[in-house]
């Protein structure tokens, strides 16, 4: 579906360069995620639907590398995450975290799971997860762990690692901080579902939509945000994410301090200016500064 | 309406003083905010509707003043912010925040709203916001940092300076703190209001009323308050925001001592005495202690 | 009703030591709570219906005493705390707060029950509370300090001690960490009741179900744990509690780490083998390390 986008003109696709470097069949690992970058909007696609698009160790590297790749090039300006096929994803590799591995292989399965979850708050655009289906373990991680989030109705959430002994630990990192406690800890404990109804009353998602209104409600949110200056819109998410973690009257020290700095950025100025002229602002995008 | 309220017995009417000490149009500065008192409720109403309620350098000392008017008085139990005109607050005065005002004039106001809005939770009475209409910016945020906030259905919600290329960084202070970051973060991001119900379910409002209860509604909660103990609800709320920044075993080892303090109170212990006795407390409203 | 849950093989009675060691009236005091425990789930039962199941300093030791009692048994898998009657708790017992008690009662009524809220999250086994009816300052304080909550739709949340001249400050620790803040300040400064479906909708809940269906819903959540290693589901409860004080780098340092040692688990390695091998697993509850 997300192929229609491109239809008219076709868009730029990211080759996953870790898969291309490492793969011993390039060809076939190639195709772990799909990335295509248009109108400021690049579509990360989790493309791996017949291993219901599990987050192995190529996977999560190849996710790395096209959040990552030309990031800060003016022409990014949103990442929306979605997927190929009924799950969303269903979490960890578990061939990957068997006794055949050894620990060193398991520990370095959860610190790159680990960057690249932090690394989507770190970035200077903002993430969309575009979730229709069932998102699992890890999975679920990751839809908890973008600044934004979107699903389809029928779309349902699980930590189950609790049931094959594995407890979603990491995971309950980033769920822990979307949904109530007591939800977090019964998804947890008991590792069922809950519906996309659930998780948007709970927090973990911002918007539920009809699954035929998927792509357009997304793509609403992602165009809104391409309206936008790019360097303001970096300087925000940094600071919500830095200021997030400090108590209140730290919080407002710093953020007064952004809000004089955002208003000596040159895209800051024209905003007002145009605001006040009734104009439609030009953006620079950069991080120049007003002469004052 | 909220005139109605003063109609059989003429309510105090505070005078905003920074307006009249150092307006230069001393008779018009004086009607950014009307603060009226009466029975333990204070009533500090935003008054510029032409210009949105903005929240102006001069609106924002009226408000300061209007809040810290006597704010020791044993009379007061309540504050009320309420707003004339469809808009709650548009936030900041964008003309201030221009290119023709410099940097020191930018930093006065947003530390002048930080003060206010960090005041709102210092003060010893609790405060309720009574939104009937947009709130947008720091607006917003204005309602965010009340203690208990009330609305009406019809109003809505937004942080839409990313528009105008100053991202709402002070405002999410507040926002961020009150819904889930998701939720946060799309009204950051792309501006776009949320509506009363919403907000509701996300947390960033306590009640949703019809429009012609609103009033109505939000008198019952302030009424309910002033037939509290003014010193136990001062110690109530001091302790409510101390502990909430503490680990759980810091909040239960300080909460702990302030439950005990609490009960040597004249009125701690006059409250229990009445309720074992089953008559009605008579509150001094003091700090006295039961000498034991 | 409970009592149909062991009428076809009767259930260990679990006495409540303290009370029967220390009690004046030992057979009256040894009903405070009733403690029974089958197939791996321990039901802890408020037993005080004429007191409104007072959490007395008595009634919080017959509870701590009930909570830990062979703790560390593998044939404990999960507690769930009920109430006989229709008042699930009514909070702390007003005559042990008097003025006829000293400062040093009241302190230790504050200090003991502060260590039963935390001891909840401190053991290894969820708790879950199954609410019926009204659940008011320390019983509502005792709801929102559960790993789990499920309640009827009948059942009712309150934390009015400020009616009677005692602020629910240490509630307030565990309501205020459960519900957003705006609606806990509403509920703390105006003691009135929240209903079962807006205790949901805020979180202090994470299910709400008809009063008929209660048990048989808490006990699937109780079922589903019981299915699950022992081992796994401690390291996963108190790892879930450490990690969500910390900043987010340090709570994925951390729980990384955790879920490493997870997989070297006897039973991490049991529950991926016996996924891998489409078969149940056999858990061992162990602390138990596989050789590597």
């Amino acid at each position: 579906m997300a192929a229609r986008l491109w239809r008219l003109k076709p868009p730029r696709v990211l080759r996953c360069p870790v898969a291309a470097g490492l793969a011993d069949q390039p060809s076939q690992l190639a195709r772990l995620t799909r990335a295509q970058q248009r109108d400021g909007v690049r579509h990360i696609i989790l493309n791996n639907p017949t291993k219901r698009n599990a987050l192995s160790l190529s996977m999560l590297k190849c996710l790395r590398d096209d959040i990552l790749h030309d990031i800060e090039s003016k022409a990014l300006r949103v990442i929306i995450i979605s997927a190929e096929g009924p799950v969303f994803s269903a979490g960890h590799d578990l061939k990957e975290l068997s006794s055949e591995q050894d620990m060193k292989h398991h520990t370095e399965v959860f610190e790159t799971c680990a960057e690249v979850m932090t690394l989507l708050q770190k970035i200077p655009v903002p993430v969309i997860a575009q979730v229709n289906g069932l998102a699992t373990a890890a999975g679920c991680q990751l839809v908890a762990s973008c600044d934004i989030a979107v699903a389809s109705e029928k779309s349902r959430f699980a930590t189950p690692g609790v049931n094959i002994g594995l407890f979603c630990s990491t995971p309950a990192v980033a769920v822990g901080r979307a949904l109530p406690r007591k939800v977090a800890l019964e998804m947890l404990f008991t590792g069922e579902p809950i519906s996309a109804h659930d998780a948007l009353l709970h927090g973990l998602l911002s918007r539920v939509v009809p699954e035929d209104k998927l792509e357009e409600e997304t793509m609403k949110i992602a165009h809104k945000i391409c309206e936008t200056s790019r360097s303001v819109v970096a300087l925000g998410k940094a600071t919500f994410y830095r200021q997030i973690a400090l108590g209140l009257d730290d919080a407002y020290k710093m953020t007064s301090q952004v809000m004089v700095d955002n208003l000596i950025l040159k895209d800051g100025q024209e905003g007002i200016d145009a605001f006040i002229q009734k104009r439609k602002p030009v953006w620079s995008h950069t991080v120049d500064r007003v002469c004052k």
